[in-house]
């Protein structure tokens, strides 16, 4: 039985053991800093495929597929899959994986969806009603940027405080296994946070009052701080979110700055490619997790971190109607023994 | 401990109480047959908001009010509230529960996303994560009918095989209680089917196949049939859908016909009201649980059913791309002892 403690914080008895994962993106990712740790890449940003939307959901099946791979299962072998993106209706998972044939749970938590997908997933595992589960997310920059924002012919210029939609994918198998492998030992389910931001293109600012609020509650409930990881991951503040995450956190005393790192930071080179502050999107967090982050374990680098995926809940239709940008950010501890 | 049994259903060992409930709706859903049934309704098809979408915000809070009311917490006292809607980025969720400080977990299941909600409350608990969860979903028709089809201004008139979007939201607290409640016992998650149907205007063709494919995993699991519950309810297949259903079970030699009441085809009387095929939406079968078949378990009328939120997970961008209409169904079983 999970155990929670604190107010928010569910520690797990048996923490699931990440037992397989997977990655695909696009050309700009691929030829990002991480470009190396990606499972697969295509120039073709249609992946082959006829739409950006569809592109979307192939860029779920392959990463699924090399997860699948990794961890030696069939999908038959796993129990339920907990996915998400961010299009309307979520149509890049249900359209993805409507072949897979596995007991399917959509989740909308926008670019927090990782984190949730693995909280559910773990907690599927711990509440004894699954042994093998997978969660998958994804965005795409061109489908997001014509849903979201403006269409692509347009050529619309952004403002500098505005974020690139990774073009990707990540995707996890939880399971059980006698090999040694990182596990998902803690879960922060966060909650809904508004702080009144209304601007659309700054959105690593409306995330960063959701990723403070997550972490110290996180930090009151273990009783711990961030020189107790390794590694504290966000999942797509970029560099003005991140700067409001320090300055929100310094005024609880939390110093995060030593500590931390944000994928959407370190997915681009901001120097050399255009990505204003960074990346964001569904398939940030997840294909840096799935990617970089999960081969540093396996490398030895990284033996215990927290990893956030951060949310806008927000939609093109609350922005015209004037409403500000409500958020979310979910946390899990990865661990090895 | 949960249990796995057959392939697909899940057997709770502590199951979570239905401690409260509370439905809200617009006019229509007022004037229908079940009209009395429900905790709040407003003749305003703004609910005192200034858009549909806002409005449909205001139906999940009232729900969600009626629901605490009735079993007696408050939302402190609520660990996780699990919810989602038919908006895109699910905003009908996110800005409706902003302000309750409990940790949030979005789900999109289309109108399936009532059992999804339950399932994920229900396993959240029985995980020992949680003591208390909510569930709450919502529709509007206003705030679907313009984002899924054409603007109300342009009067379009729909073919008899196309549904009515419910305007209803319905909330339930899963929680422990000395006292005799309905509780929830077994659980399927269902995979998405696609049998190719191409016709938005008529959802309930397209969703008849995942409702009778969770039903028979069910059935099969379990070694139970139709004849072995009070009823079975389905969410909102809707006149044709149903018909659907029974002939698709009928070659699998289940006979659903003396057991069956489908949620869109109770909550109007389709001779009086112009709601061609019956009513559908994730407002749908939310409002009649959380209302007339939960006060069917209060008069000690039921004792033991089986519930179903029926899912079409397209969207429009899907429709347009010439896309068919993947499909889920989420079972439940509630019970009293």
């Amino acid at each position: 039985m999970a155990k929670r403690i604190g107010t928010r914080t569910i520690l797990l008895e048996k923490p699931p053991k990440i037992i397989g994962y997977g990655s695909a993106v696009g050309h700009l990712e691929h030829e990002g800093p991480l470009g190396k740790e990606f499972d697969f890449y295509s120039n073709d940003c249609r992946f082959g495929e006829k739409s950006f939307e569809k592109a979307e959901s192939r860029l779920q099946k392959t990463a699924l597929e090399h997860a699948f791979r990794r961890a030696g299962v069939t999908p038959a072998e796993v129990d339920a899959v907990f996915a998400g993106d961010l299009l309307n209706q979520c149509i890049g998972s249900s359209f993805g994986l409507r072949e897979l044939g596995i007991p399917f749970v959509g989740l909308y938590g926008a670019c927090s969806t990782m984190t949730l997908a693995l909280t559910m997933a773990a907690l599927t595992i711990e509440s004894g009603a699954a042994e093998t589960t997978a969660a998958v997310t994804s965005s795409h920059f061109c489908s997001a940027e014509r849903q979201y924002r403006f269409p692509l012919e347009y050529g619309c210029v952004r403002p500098q405080t505005a974020q690139h939609t990774v073009t990707g994918s990540g995707a996890l198998i939880l399971g059980s296994s006698d090999a040694d492998k990182p596990k998902i030992t803690a879960i922060t389910v966060g909650e809904i946070k508004d702080f009144g931001v209304k601007d659309a293109n700054n959105m690593g600012a409306a995330m960063a009052p959701g990723a403070a609020d997550t972490l110290l509650h996180y930090f009151e409930d273990t009783g711990t701080a961030p020189d107790d990881y390794d590694v504290i991951y966000t999942g797509d503040l970029g560099a003005v979110g991140t700067e409001l995450l320090y300055q929100l956190l310094d005024k609880d005393g939390v110093d995060l700055r030593c500590k931390h790192s944000d994928c959407g930071l370190i997915i681009y080179d901001r120097d050399r490619q255009d990505v204003h502050s960074g990346g964001s999107g569904c398939g940030c967090s997840a294909s840096v997790l799935a990617s970089f982050v999960l081969h540093r374990f396996e490398s030895g680098d990284f033996h215990n971190i927290l990893f956030l995926s951060t949310g806008a809940l927000l939609s093109p239709t609350s922005t015209l109607q004037g409403e500000s940008i409500p958020t979310v950010a979910h946390l899990i501890r990865i661990c090895t023994d």
